[in-house]
């Protein structure tokens, strides 16, 4: 350890779960707590046993997994005014959760004192430095959250370090300065924290949590760090109530690759991306592609110049190597892509594609035409590959389709069900003819090519299909105007995405279904033909 | 003007369709140019008219759209190497484009100028030189794109100085430093910013464009100007290439609400919300709920002791006032959000309509159940009237549906047409039973509805449908879930837009058709009687 060494504190499982649609099972808050420990932040603080049953079920499954890294903390609020600590049924709750590290949040604004929780600030201070010594008493190690401290101290500087200069009387040993409305500039944060850094130096740890709501979350938490914060507070992902908590997948690369600021050991650094992902799955969330080094595009290239000069040197647009985070670089199809980016995939396919090869350039020539024509491939990897593959003469399909035929109805007949699909193809020379029922025409064609195809390939049970997108093409007009629809699939391990397009939205659509089938069956039969 | 207003430069159009899932058709360019003019940015950087030909044509477009506040920029590179201007065909493009101010980029980093395009460091300065004369010499103002600035400053900051001099002596009125690879710290933008504000002060206006690599993009943006900066380009949505470009809409307000730098119109900024909605849909993008300021969770709140302390007084929990950025309060939704606008649309039917009377309240109330069952009216202005007719009374039914059906087959009939429709409708208690066949069950619904309404109202066969997007709803999946269908139409005068919701593709589209056919015949009959 040395000075210039900085705590992170994740608050996914507590001020996380504040988000918008986030929600956690003790299942669930357990296998996050590994994946963060797995990355060896110092602190997880995982919630608030004495608000939520749920909480306090969690800290005692808890204390059967044991962690290599990470210190598990439990949340509270100070005592309630006018009691004594032992009454307090929320300290019990605290305590009883067990954890050696605890973290309690007190009031720091004057205005929240006497207007909201209607006390005297004298009653404020003693009841911050009370819980304090409290819980000191009863062995635990307290970090002190106090919360709207940059609001309480632009109001009233005096009466903010008093709050703290409590906090560390009843033996806190660190003090977290939160920026509890998002609201704060980047010069008021910094005079702040090094003001409060000047005071308690030697006696506590200064530690900063801030929130989004000017854009700035990461920001203030760096200039916090350089005006002498050493514990950093903020959720992995960055979600959490309104515009979100800092994100610390962001934070930590920033302090400990850009600035100096050791946050986890050297070689977790490359689990950077893979844990981002993992903590997603669990809270079932989309990871947000646009995230700063985790995201999937952080380290995307659509500009053919930008991908040349990325080819030359890889410096030239890229601020750090994706692999130092564990990411990865992606040259995305468009039509400002360049041969670079096409030459990169096929090998992937087929190791044996050189850059002179003719069918290099009979694929760009074949990709020009069908964007030309509409098509999109950027973001349809599923359907490129399938397109190469077939140019390569690496394909053979799996079903020839007699005829599919659709109808829908309005109002609906009595049993509910709008639109029915029938369709007749075939497998080896084996007819199938089936039907499917469905809330629209999409979704009935849907359930009746699955049906047919499960007959001869069980594993397209496995796909689910978690987008489809359709826009209309420019320079055409109304519902007769060329459509291109984008399906998004998964089966569970993989996801991917491919493109239909036609001047029929029917077509387009069934394009793009075939191709999301295709590439699963595809995929499955070059993952059995690797083991063999 | 005061030297504390501060220029805003758009780029979603140019930078910010480098994103990834991200595509422009020429309306949608044209609709977004009416957006950011609404608003008043400064200058609309739409396009490259030299890389692209949609570009050029976008460009020849606007020639007949005016705008009431903003600057059209078209966007191109420094001339060629060893060429002279007149010989380069992306200047003459450029040129062609015809717009009043032209932006140029040109390289600052000595190991782009040697590694990347491979030319001598003295022909760099050239290029910059020369191409901005030239552009001064054809009556253009030039904005300066310094690129990868700051890592060039880094590396040797008297050849960065060297490149902006070039483009200041070839008569640039803006150089914007920009932070290409997003990767800079904000302690260096800050110094690099006000060595450059100090070295060009009176001669040039300095600007600043950064990107999100390190989550710091509207962080470096704040600190350039507090640093001399008077110019900042960014997306209005933050979206663009890699993590995106800096986020408009975060940093005006932060400029003009907390920190005292003029950037639009006082009065503009309520709008900041509404125009970031017409944005993400024109974009056919979900509008990122985590947004600072314009997202729909920036102002809500799901802790229980928030949600009382902001009944108490709003200052507890939020840094402004939703309002002041025309957002709302989420818990207080049905009771704030859009109440003025909606009264004053409703007055533009029935004057007679006052605040308090209780159809207010009554069509609030059921627009948020609307928009809860994933309905949207912000860029919906053709079905929120008919809505409101509804609800006030001043409606009376064009027809009545008794059934449609639609049946769709794949492969094509000999004759070509993959679909037909019927439909059954009553007006007047005649009936009409027809049929229709078109490119896809969508259109041929279309074309038999207007076949069986054109022997009533023959006004319907005036109507074209212009623009037809669909979207699926967030929070359902795959081919089954709720999706939004919008229909722009216009009758060659007027242009509207209406929507509709359904699990059923062809459902939701049929609400949007009747809307659109509806609004055309009110609208209509208005102007008939408004004649009488």
């Amino acid at each position: 350890m040395t000075d210039m060494n900085v705590e992170i504190l994740d608050s996914t499982l507590r001020d996380g779960a504040q988000g918008e649609g986030i929600s956690f099972s003790v299942q669930d808050k357990i296998h996050i707590c590994q994946a963060l420990d797995d990355i060896g932040v110092t602190y997880i603080e995982a919630g608030n046993p004495g608000s939520n049953p749920k909480d306090m079920e969690f800290f005692q499954e808890m204390k059967k997994v044991p962690l290599k890294h990470s210190k598990l903390c439990a949340f509270g609020s100070t005592r309630r005014k006018d009691i004594k600590c032992p009454e307090d049924a929320n300290l019990q709750s605290l305590l009883a959760a067990g954890t050696e590290w605890v973290v309690i949040f007190g009031k720091s604004w004057t205005f929240q004192v006497t207007d909201i929780i209607k006390t005297t600030l004298s009653e404020n201070l003693a009841m911050i430095r009370d819980t304090c010594a409290y819980l000191c008493a009863n062995g635990r190690n307290v970090i002190y959250d106090a919360e709207h401290f940059f609001t309480g101290y632009l109001n009233d500087s005096e009466y903010a370090m008093k709050t703290l200069e409590a906090a560390v009387e009843g033996g806190a040993k660190v003090l977290s300065l939160c920026e509890t409305k998002g609201g704060c500039m980047i010069k008021d944060c910094e005079k702040i924290v090094s003001a409060v850094s000047k005071q308690f130096a030697g006696r506590a740890t200064v530690g900063i949590h801030t929130h989004n709501d000017s854009g700035l979350a990461v920001a203030n938490s760096l200039v916090a760090v350089e005006a002498g914060a050493r514990h950093v507070q903020g959720v992995f992902l960055g979600f959490g109530e309104r515009t979100g908590n800092a994100n610390l997948s962001c934070i930590i690369p920033d302090l400990q690759l850009k600035m100096g600021y050791p946050c986890i050991a050297e070689e977790k650094m490359a689990e950077l991306t893979p844990i981002a992902k993992r903590i997603a799955e669990i809270a079932n969330i989309a990871l947000n592609p646009q995230l700063p080094y985790v995201g999937s595009c952080a380290f995307s290239h659509k500009a053919g110049m930008h991908i040349d000069a990325v080819l030359k040197n890889p410096s030239a647009y890229e601020h750090v190597s994706p692999e130092a985070v564990g990411n990865a670089r992606v040259f995305l199809m468009s039509e400002v892509a360049g041969r670079a980016t096409v030459i990169e995939k096929l090998q992937k396919i087929d190791p044996s594609i050189e850059k002179t090869s003719p069918v290099v350039a009979e694929i760009m020539a074949k990709i020009k035409q069908l964007e030309f024509e509409g098509y999109q491939f950027e973001g349809a990897d599923g359907s490129f590959e399938l397109l190469a593959r077939k140019m390569i003469g690496r394909y053979q399909p799996f079903f020839k389709l007699h005829y599919y035929q659709t109808n829908g109805v309005n109002p609906r007949p009595e049993e509910g069900v709008c639109a029915c699909a029938q369709i007749k193809l075939e497998v080896d020379g084996q007819i199938e003819v089936t039907a499917g029922e469905g809330d629209g025409p999409v979704n009935a064609l849907d359930i009746a090519l699955r049906k047919a195809l499960c007959r001869f390939y069980p594993a397209v049970s496995q796909i689910k299909l978690i987008d489809y997108k359709v826009r209309v093409l420019e320079g055409t007009s109304g519902t007769d105007s060329c459509v291109r629809v984008l399906i998004e699939s998964t089966d569970g391990n993989r996801t991917w995405t491919t493109v239909g397009v036609s001047s029929d939205i029917m077509e387009a659509s069934w394009l793009a279904l075939c191709d999301s089938f295709e590439y699963k069956l595809i995929k499955d039969i070059e993952k059995h033909l690797l083991r063999n």
